[in-house]
């Protein structure tokens, strides 16, 4: 019998959506997002940063989900590679592949050329090929400020039922926001599906959607409501693909108020887990806030705390690895 | 028991010795020597490229040795990926990984900053060791036009007796040009050992040698007389390393008379295996050009063709292929 070979692909991205004041609180100020998903990236595979000074916890103590993630891929001992959707400020202390992608511009002026996502979808199928020869699940996560908005331009641009239904990282929801943003993001939609979504998305979900399709094997997308908006573009190119595909995501996500990620992926057609991960007993305070509605998921925290727990680690020592990296980190910023 | 899972990753890289005229046949002129590897890498995983028109045949129908590893990669069915260490011109229609590197310059003048050395060191490093958790065996192959004056001026500055021992990609082994080039370059050598690296190597041999040191399983250098320089780094600095290293080469390179892989590698003390692949009895003239000294090795086409022979193909199947992907790009080219 085959050992089951799991991979772990982080998809980084930046959209110019994160720029507009009280969209996401994934950084700082606005303009601090757009070094948010390499940071992101550097933490998980080094357990530091070197775009930005310091570590990936805000001035309150609240830890970036990579931490989540770092803490799983240690107990797991998985392997995992980062893909450079598009970022404005890449990654410098790591390896990443690169897919041909560019930084999402502002959805209402066009994210991206129609020839940038049909370059970057060819390159991330063709690296979802050449992976499912090696491995026989590839779990996807996701590092993008602002990516519950332009998930929702997605959605709604592909048909969806989805306004009001996609998360956030912030306990209040800037629905408001989003929605005013995303409503003059889709006046005059071109037909042709490719430049709708050139036009609406962001490069994590062209770069992720296609990594996927190309991946002959079984695809977990992990994360929150963005993951829908994968999920739905797949299903636009590859319907055959649905069957191989799950999402997996947060309690913080399933329960959270303010969106429906049961509802969204109802709609679309692809199955939810839900990782029971809770910092309701941490002694860490940053942590207990994910049980306030902050952050909530990313760089496939749910996810990989989920495989951790299916692979036979507890809730409890999953906690204790994130805990024990929060303090590292911690201490290295001291 | 485990299925044994391989990796094949093909590092490219520049170095502005290849520019110096005569040096190197790896390019129609010195200029089109940059686009090389990138053209190699492009047509390995597309069978096209994309950095230069048309595919990589000489206008005598020579075909660069990438023809012959996509032959067999198609027989093995390993999964591959393209490593950039540092390149003047970077592939456009594949996905690739950055490691942090940079193109290096004429060795005469300084090939590359000691920070950028330690920065790729440091990513290759890391690279393989994430690969380590998803394979058992890597395979290293390269495509680095005036590689092997490189080589020459790395296994001198390492202390070996590499005089007149290294390969060439033309019948006409140009010592003349390269051992002048070197012994400019090994002028005034500083003693610390990284600085030493870049002033005289390139940035294939140091992504290369970093990535074998950090993937924890088995590791095949594929390639001619450039893989001995690459193993005498690792020697240097993970001396631990070198009992799961081999080099396997073909036996253009191993019968080459002009050079002398054998000695080298006994000297850096690296077990070689040859391929025995031979078109002598091809039907196509290009690859018959093999047999008359012309190319000889590149691309891992030695160690990805005897790979493909351990798995079972017979060495009439292997040239099958090759021939069949010669032709496939022809037709391509018409």
């Amino acid at each position: 019998m085959l050992q089951e070979r799991t991979l772990f692909v982080l998809v980084i991205g930046t959209t110019d959506v994160s720029l507009i004041p009280g969209i996401t609180i994934a950084g700082a100020t606005p303009e601090l997002t757009m070094f948010t998903p390499a940071a992101d990236a550097e933490f998980l595979v080094n357990g530091r940063c070197q775009v930005i000074n310091g570590v990936p916890i805000t001035p309150d103590g609240i830890p970036s989900p990579t931490i989540i993630s770092r803490a799983s891929l240690n107990l797991t001992g998985i392997p995992s590679l980062v893909v450079n959707g598009g970022t404005r400020v890449k990654p410098i202390g790591i390896p990443f592949i690169e897919v041909g992608g560019e930084p999402g511009k502002d959805i209402r002026q066009g994210a991206l050329d129609k020839e940038v996502v049909l370059r970057v979808r060819e390159n991330a199928e063709r690296l979802g090929r050449q992976l499912s020869r090696g491995f026989d699940t590839l779990i996807i996560g996701e590092s993008i400020p602002a990516g519950t908005t332009t998930a929702l331009s997605t959605l709604l641009a592909l048909g969806y039922n989805a306004l009001g239904k996609v998360s956030s990282a912030s306990p209040n929801n800037p629905v408001n926001i989003k929605e005013s943003v995303v409503k003059e993001a889709l006046t005059n939609l071109p037909e042709d599906r490719i430049e709708r979504l050139s036009k609406v998305s962001d490069p994590m979900i062209i770069t992720a959607s296609a990594l996927a399709e190309g991946f002959e094997n079984k695809v977990v997308l992990a994360g929150g409501t963005q993951m829908a908006a994968v999920a739905a573009v797949i299903k636009e190119f590859s319907p055959g693909k649905m069957k191989d595909l799950s999402i997996w995501t947060t309690k913080w996500i399933s329960q959270d108020k303010s969106s429906d990620i049961m509802g969204l992926t109802s709609e679309v057609g692809v199955k939810v887990e839900v990782s029971e991960l809770d910092f309701s007993r941490s002694k860490v305070e940053g942590l207990k806030a994910y049980e306030r509605g902050y952050v909530k998921e990313g760089v496939g925290a749910g996810g990989l705390s989920l495989l951790a727990m299916k692979m036979g680690f507890t809730k409890e020592e999953v906690v204790r690895e994130v805990e024990r990296e929060y303090e590292e980190a911690r201490n290295e910023k001291i």
